[in-house]
């Protein structure tokens, strides 16, 4: 492990138990019965744990992480590996998913290039290029040990400057052809899924398609063979860049004690690499939404999140995060705002 | 049928199928893999289809129908009936939960006392009182024929002024203690289900309240026995009034054709009223969550509604709605404001 890794990890502590005592108390004396509002009750608490307050976590952003695949030689995805760097044009001009919803829900975006295959210098986002892409992982390693570690900082510190810069909330997105296939990989490898189990049709495939994407899948696991245990190994073996930079970007955010939404099946996958480096990140991460994308969900019961939307949603970017960022905030300013019984003279 | 009704139903049409077509039409074009923002997608065409534009449903308004319900005499409910108008007075404070998530979501709050039985004159509310709560629909019809015209037309005629104001999206929202009791009532008339399979916890009780409430429930569909084809018979024999002011209000934002989203299961049992009035204000209807209450699921299979958010929420007051708000404005927003493939140049 190298040293900067090292001083990351240690910066990482549980959430606050004493807070999330006194957050639950609380709820039990405003103005609902007990238990009225399921989920977001629990919800609330747990984020009173990671910041030890009850203010609303805002502002917030989502930091869209883009980078490309070496498997994308192997037919995985119907999208050709220029899209990516297209979209990233499409995220600073505003047109996308992403920055519609972000609109909407008063979130910022950053988009980061951690690695995208094409040039893409002459747009407005963050210039964090690691290397062009990942190498084959169904051939080789994707990533050097020292690409592993220059990509997990460009997260982890992006969190550090997000948080300096004010911002109390980070959402997670990303974009790159082909980021399902590593993925499964690396959901497989935390949780011992088979690839079918954790292999799906991405943007979309048919079921021939499907079924060599799983090959794939099955025999990079096989090639590979990373144990549960070696977090830095596993994204050596399957990168992609945005998970490495996904996963330092989880650890930076619990390191500074600020919530992190998570959006799919790709947050999902590195949340659990975070979870290898550091089991307390999960008190930190928020599930934003259940994507369609079948190892989604296996990657949720691992890190033991239950997510807060499940609306067949399967495009990535950070769409999920941003949608369920306010359930998150009406959550917190319910048990931040709302009179107590005592307060508003009911007793029943 | 009195005349008010009849005008009210004369003004409602069906969704605009054209607008539908070309908002598909639209989504197929938009960057992103076909059918990627799953539940939205359908959300954002068929709110198309009420308006006939792209335009975002905004401002909102959540409508808090307030009234009081005769079978809380037979002790349905743990709480006293005092606790409807306290809880009036918390909501004008601003110190309820739907005041949190209004505030937190940007949609402004209208309280209503359509039939609270405490005198609430001091309040600072739309005071609209038909009668100072129900009769006992275990004893005898909860409202007179005149008293449900007067309560449904509370609620249309809300309605109509909220869009003259220039909200252009209708929240439903509801207090009163024993509410779900009539509400019960309601969705097994509508639905055919049995009372067991209707009736729930309401606010929170336990196994032995439940079987009693469960009873009160069957044997006032016994005696009132009312098809499915009689909302205006159905809303006599149970109430409440706020189930009788919230179906004039869904009519109504069906009438000035604008996005109604409705709460938990007193708006599914007003939905199922409005319903049996004209059916074709479902096509103007979007079920912002699912309330643990077990007669909401069986509402929203009736009416054909997914809900957006199912959280484990069963505190009523509008606040399923006014969560799911920003995931409605989201869906419209991508449809409205996304780049286009042709826009961005790419190409698959």
């Amino acid at each position: 492990m190298n040293g900067a890794l090292e001083e990351y990890l240690e910066r990482i502590a549980p959430g606050d138990s004493g807070a999330m005592r006194a957050a639950a108390e609380r709820h039990a004396q405003l103005t609902k019965p007990a238990g009225s509002l399921g989920v977001l009750e629990e919800l609330s608490v747990k984020v009173a744990g990671m910041t030890g307050t009850y203010a609303v976590p805002a502002p917030a952003v989502v930091a869209v992480f883009a980078a490309d695949h070496g498997v994308h030689a192997q037919n995985v995805s119907p999208w050709p590996q220029e899209v990516t760097a297209a979209m990233l044009a499409n995220f600073a001009g505003g047109g996308a998913a992403v920055n519609a919803f972000a609109k909407n829900n008063g979130v910022d975006v950053r988009v980061v290039d951690v690695g995208v295959a094409t040039p893409v210098e002459q747009l407005d986002i963050v210039h964090a290029k690691v290397r062009p892409g990942t190498r084959d992982l169904s051939r080789t390693d994707a990533l050097t040990e020292d690409e592993a570690h220059k990509a997990i900082a460009v997260g982890f510190d992006l969190a550090d400057q997000l948080v300096k810069d004010g911002y109390r909330c980070l959402l997670t997105g990303d974009m790159g052809i082909a980021n399902t296939t590593a993925s499964a990989a690396l959901i497989a490898t935390f949780t011992g899924a088979t690839a079918d189990a954790v292999t799906g049709r991405g943007t979309g495939i048919d079921d021939a398609a499907l079924a060599h994407k799983t090959a794939v899948v099955r025999d990079a696991l096989a090639l590979h063979a990373v144990p549960a245990t070696e977090p830095l190994k596993a994204l050596q073996a399957y990168g992609g860049l945005e998970h490495a930079a996904l996963a330092g970007y989880i650890l930076g955010a619990a390191a500074n004690r600020t919530p992190v939404i998570l959006d799919g099946v790709i947050a999902g996958a590195a949340a659990l690499v975070a979870q290898a480096f550091h089991p307390a990140v999960v008190d930190y991460c928020v599930a934003g939404h259940r994507s369609a994308e079948p190892g989604h969900a296996v990657a949720l019961k691992q890190l033991g999140l239950q997510p807060l939307v499940d609306l067949d949603l399967r495009l990535g970017e950070g769409t999920g995060a941003v949608l369920a960022y306010p359930i998150l905030t009406c959550a917190v300013r319910a048990l931040a705002e709302m009179a107590t019984f005592e307060d508003a003279g009911i007793t029943s």
